[in-house]
């Protein structure tokens, strides 16, 4: 078991029959709510629901939930390899454009298949040891990605940044927001714009939490006034996350991103990308591969608990979009950056050592 | 007094001794309410809490709250010059960027300073007269956008827009919705794109409302959608309303317009401004003299009934932002279109007959 921060978006409790504590994201900022699941279908649940959301997080959270599956397994002496495959194909089904969650998965298969070859030691003990080492890894891998994106920055200036990549979609830290964070920790005086992100409003209500609470002046603003604020020239500078990057370096992250780095591009500011190895995907040679998940209308017609769309009116809801290659300036990895984005860049920095 | 339409923005009810009845359009589309108001007081807290909204209806509003205070100064024998422009100067401060306020003010200035002259005849009847004249000129204004306008759209095609231009948003039919309105009557099956326009959701609840009702096929997208659906290849041209032109076609209008319009250049899809004559402001050379009025920063804050921003988060609200002219394809007026976008075309098709 391994110490865990104030806040986190997900950890494991006790030992081989523990269990999984997770914040509800839902309902912050109002409420700081953990949540205990001590079954598969309640970590389904709660990634289908996006009580733990941003793709490390929910990486760390589908290892954790096989765990579970496992301990459920031994008990009901259903322990195979095709129930174990069952449960993680259905796993990630659960959220199909992150790739982190896929990424998890097969390392837990991996790890499962490995034993059930052998059948030696405890099985719940060895997954709790790959699931811990996954979000152990990714922990570091957010620290690294916060050392190697630091630099992007400078005294004084202003950040845009789209959803929310900080500690809440991560074992700790984040991606593009270590980035901040790490700058700050430098000294660096930066004042964040947090898009609020609808519909689901990961900006308003988690970035700008997070960026409080670490005490870096952060504004809120809505979808729609990024491009004016970018006119004023108050933002210097765009980080975001990513949920899948393909071969060439084509992005899919949170819906809005892609608009957000085509403004960038119009205003002459640098668009970044940060986000750990594990989020490429390098078996697509291109972001015209990523499938995109669409999800329920009701984030968009109801999304506070009032009414905002007529009955009978319909409405879009892709949940991402693919941002190309060539509107990212550079994307920061726990290897460090790739700066200019291609795939001959991709693949030397991601072969390069850890 | 004029015959209303069923659904319908302001209107007068009676004859001098009537009073304003204005559909309340902060709790659309959950309520159909209508607000009679009696008072200049009851009018300008009508137009700040945008419960009357729309350039064009505000402009019909200002004059009828002119209306009420002259039959209120008659009664208090408080009837001069002085205190109508007070009463003017105030009502004019209520929204600072829409030029159809002011417009419609110093008409009503104007009239009264004319009858104050002579004092001919009764006052309350004059203005009534004035005000209904600038109501039905609107509408008159409206049908002719939409003439002028309707060939910009092809059968078939997808039209985004932006916040809410319909018969709401003036005395009736609309602006930019007027072009879509009129595009549909000549049996063009266009499909529309909603920008849900945040903070204050004009586009998911007052645009859907009236295309619904008007049988034209809507979806209604978050505000960070837009890039998609047109990278999708959804949407063949846009078009939006406008609260100030400057002389040389740069529009100020709700914020997220100017975003919109970059997005459009960088897809090559068409943009497009519907607004009638008296939006224009040919003391400003350009739109950097457009003062951009700043909201409540609750409208953000606390937009759904629910609290969505953390205690203590700072957010930026401008309620309005500025397109400069050459992001614009063509601007729509009662006159014709203005195209391409210039000083000169603009002087000349102002300046041409009604």
């Amino acid at each position: 078991v391994i110490a865990v921060p104030a806040v986190y978006s997900v950890a494991w409790v006790g030992g081989t029959d523990g269990y999984v504590r997770l914040l509800d994201q839902t309902i912050l900022p109002g409420e700081v709510c953990y949540r205990d699941c001590r079954t598969l279908d309640d970590m389904r649940e709660a990634i289908c629901m996006l009580r733990v959301r941003g793709a490390p997080a929910i990486g760390v959270a589908a290892a954790m939930a096989l765990v579970l599956h496992t301990q459920q397994a031994v008990r009901c002496g259903d322990l195979s390899e095709s129930t174990f495959q069952r449960a993680a194909d259905w796993l990630t089904a659960a959220r199909p454009t992150a790739v982190n969650l896929a990424w998890a998965v097969r390392r837990m298969t991996g790890v499962f298949s490995r034993w059930n070859a052998s059948r030696a030691g405890d099985p719940v003990r060895v997954l709790l040891d790959e699931a811990l080492a996954i979000r152990e890894e990714d922990a570091q891998m957010c620290r690294a990605i916060g050392r190697h994106g630091a630099g992007l920055f400078a005294d004084g200036q202003g950040i845009l940044t789209h959803c929310n990549t900080g500690g809440l979609a991560t074992a700790e830290y984040g991606t593009a927001l270590a980035a901040i964070f790490t700058a700050a920790e430098q000294g660096k005086r930066l004042h964040v714009y947090a898009d609020e992100t609808r519909p689901l409003l990961q900006g308003a209500r988690l970035t700008s939490w997070e960026l409080q609470q670490a005490g870096i002046d952060v504004t809120v603003i809505c979808d729609g006034m990024a491009a004016q604020v970018m006119k004023e020239g108050r933002v210097q500078g765009v980080i975001v996350g990513a949920d899948r990057i393909a071969a060439n370096g084509d992005t899919a992250n949170k819906i809005g991103t892609y608009g957000v780095a085509v403004l960038a591009r119009a205003h002459g500011i640098p668009f970044h990308v940060a986000a750990p190895s594990s989020t490429f995907d390098l078996n697509l040679p291109s972001g015209d591969g990523i499938p995109i998940e669409q999800r329920d209308p009701r984030e968009i017609t109801h999304g506070f608990g009032r009414q905002t769309v007529p009955e009978g009116v319909r409405v879009y809801n892709p949940a991402f979009d693919v941002t190309p290659a060539d509107l990212i300036a550079s994307i920061v990895t726990e290897k460090g950056l790739i700066r200019p984005v291609s795939e001959t860049n991709v693949r030397a920095t991601l072969g390069g050592p850890p």
